[in-house]
């Protein structure tokens, strides 16, 4: 989920709750808050604190929310994981510390020096272009023996690698592996992944969820078709400025032009300008004409 | 297709032999020599010819054969891409020159300056993590242009980006798009890739027709269960050394065992030693055994 | 200045008061805390915060002090510069935001953003390793126009880009450029830098303070006699681990066994253990011997 | 030194006999071919040949000619080498292989095995931007050991790196130690380098042989003079383009405006169009002026 704002310390409730209410009414499993789509290390600490307590009071335990606490510094995330535990959040979620560069070893004393300080079960979260690291498949093997460490989200867009780990991790079937990119989700769950962790999923649940299912029930056309139009939504909203931030970007303007919430960014970065605006305005008229024609789509999505 | 060598300078001309005829009569739909499983960047000048030479020999139209030229010299290039044109090969393959860090634009000329003297078609082949360079989708497009460019082959992992390319070029269905490490290719094809060009078809050749075919019926229970053999094979063959060079050295050690060629490896990479091998041998037995047991595949491979 | 911690939540004060004192009567000319050195990204904020307040109450304006506020969050930026503004911290030293991968302009926007709401003068920070950014030429002559941004501190080793920015500045010279290596300290005054950040200023402020004088007289037999020194140390106490964080557990195992302060390393780094402390000790008796024979700086040094 | 050409596939002869009388007249100590900066891994492998030997033949022993002999195929390394031996040139330049990634003991071997069957002494050359991999000085120093292994060229422009060899090869005082960035060579002679491969010396060799003789003699003075006009000649030649390839374009642009030798660029290179070319004739005739009013380099060059 991304993190509403009205200004550089300042949370948009209002576009919170409408947004809450959008994802959990679309039929998301969960909420991920406080990850890079939530620009959470761009945020005070202040903010992440009550952003974690008010979305869980939005949310009323209708869905499991998980909450980042990604940190260079181990006692602000275990503050943060105190916040959401006391809040009702279900589980935590955190990238190695990204400023030092470690190397394995020192990544696992890392991870079993936090999860054996959490009140909650942690999942791993590898995003080796932001972290500089990977977190090898022998290191979370060796993690996944921890009885706080229960998943894993990759980031890495690598395939190869996420094939990999589940293969490696075939005989734990209750440690569960995500990926990030929404590009990526119907395929990795057709061959066995257990979920996506997508940002598109702010803007059309729906049709994430519809997505999911359809790999999960390996109906290939069906995946086919939805999947294509998320190639539209990465194709159309993803792409249109000039650096890596044009993801997140995007989805902060579309998600404004749906009239959810504010498209303020917090710093480094930057929200679209007018000229990118208009063009992505066009784009997603066009995408949500597609997805309204969808049959199955229109058939889950009465309101 | 791995390059069975004697020594430093020799071709195993037997081996190469033996396994021309095991991968075509294991049904593969062409031979892609020259690539970074050929070790063609390790090759003396005079080998890479002769090889050419004698694969088109062997082969015997039965398939098509694609030459990999890549070079940092395009006069090379050049050479190689005459002396399989007149030995009867398909088409040639290139990833981009890989001493000098290019920019995209450099890229694009040095694409089209090649393309416009080629006497074959050619296939891009984008491999970062080995030329420092990645094709962008953008890139790729214009090159698409190219009336002597044809294709794509993607060993970079990164699912995401390829299934970009293939969003990108969707309205050009002739533009082939397939992807290297055998770990993604199901996937890659379930979702629209027309193919992979997977090593491990040097040991298996049924295993990845049967699998690929499976993937472009849209077969999933078969896909599910192929795709695992695959893994099997990956995590069994391809991990035991310590370096990226393991894929490799497992490789041609594998075939080795299966009596196919020698496993003499060019400088800079070296054959495994006697523990490896011990250790590969055993592994190899287990999944030829599982390989074995599975029905779909004993009914196509009656030899 | 390293920051002397007795655990992962509490400042070893009365190591910290040794040090301050040692390392002003060493003769330093000013005390930058809060880099990379000081582990600033592994601290809990509190602690930040107050690390700024007693250093300041305990330098007592004998010189000045720099404080970072590098952070991937530019509220607590902007909140530590409070602190360090009303404590009597001199300046403010910031790396780029290491989370977000930033292209130059957006990064030009970060600085500028940052430098508009700052309460004291700024340092830029380069120290591509860890934040994934080089700050170019280019960039830092437009930052330069900004009246609150007086220097730049270099911490990537790259003399080539040093000397470049030395150049591009060379109408400027109130623009400050310091390198942080150590080991090319000397070189670097030399030929117009104006200092050196360098950790090892920590165990043996005279030395660098020596050397330093030495490279502005243009000095170079003194320069030759310090400067390897300087090597000697960096040899025999930075390089006794397997990781990039070598430098900085031999640095505080260091001042540890000199008795200065408390060896506790903050997640994720961890102090080394016996084995690696016992062989660094024999190397610090070494230099230890070998820094008291040297006899210009024995006479600058009676206590 | 570079390669002058007059296309793809034919040397420049009399440029390149025109730029060996200049920078043999000019003072230099040795010549340096098939380098990065002589475009070595761009060329058809007979043009390599037979500039060995044309240079060679041009030189007549006036000072000694130095062949680089990088590839990824070591076969044909070993061929250059003979050519550079019966040629009378003294001695040999490899870089790693470039293509695969290798760990340092792969390295280590590779290096090893090529030694052993090279008719001339070897210098190591460490170019990580280009081949992927550093070669760190535990590798230097054991590479030492070989009898034919005499030195190394550094570069990476890293000072703090090629200071801890200097470091570790002390007792080693007959082992070469060179840099590659002229930005650094004068700093770096003047703490105990060997001396400097320098691009610039093509055009101005008097310059680059005084400001070593400054350095060698501690002449500080001189150094920081003519260190500056260096500096100049990099910003204002070697800067203009967009990409890592601008340093190689500039040189090559300079040398043809100053009627030495054509400027054309093997791909996947290419010279500079008009527009660059008009404005660095503008910087060129500048630092012309420049070194022309120095006093020191008129004493040195009556011609």
């Amino acid at each position: 989920m991304i993190t509403p704002l009205l200004n550089e310390d300042e949370i948009d409730f209002k576009g919170l709750e409408r947004l809450v209410d959008h994802v959990v009414e679309g039929g998301v499993h969960g909420i991920f808050i406080l990850g890079t789509t939530g620009e959470s290390t761009s945020l005070p600490y202040p903010l992440r604190h009550r952003l974690v307590e008010e979305t869980c009071n939005l949310v009323k335990k209708r869905i499991p929310i998980l909450v980042g606490i990604t940190d260079t510094a181990v006692s602000e995330s275990l503050k943060l994981a105190q916040t959401a535990q006391y809040s009702g959040a279900s589980a935590l979620v955190a990238a190695p510390p990204y400023y030092f560069s470690l190397g394995q070893p020192e990544l696992i004393e890392y991870y079993e020096y936090l999860a054996d300080r959490l009140p909650l079960p942690l999942f791993l979260y590898n995003m080796p272009s932001h972290t500089k690291i990977n977190i090898e498949p022998e290191t979370v093997k060796k993690l996944s023996k921890h009885e706080n460490i229960i998943g894993l989200k990759d980031s890495s867009g690598n395939t190869a690698y996420f094939n990999k780990l589940l293969f490696h991790m075939k005989d734990d079937p209750d440690f569960s592996l995500f990926v990030g990119p929404e590009e990526i989700m119907a395929e990795t769950v057709l061959l066995g992944g257990h979920g996506g962790v997508n940002g598109g999923a702010n803007m059309f649940p729906e049709l994430y969820v519809e997505l999911y299912n359809a790999a999960v029930a390996g109906d290939i056309e069906k995946v086919r078709e939805l999947h294509n139009l998320v190639l539209n939504i990465s194709a159309g909203l993803y792409s249109l400025g000039q650096f890596g931030s044009s993801y997140l970007k995007g989805l902060k303007c579309a998600l404004s032009l749906m009239g959810i919430c504010n498209d303020y960014m917090s710093s480094p970065l930057h929200k679209f300008k007018k000229e990118e605006k208009n063009r992505l305005a066009l784009n997603l008229k066009e995408i949500q004409k597609k997805i309204q024609k969808n049959k199955t789509l229109k058939q889950h999505k009465p309101h």
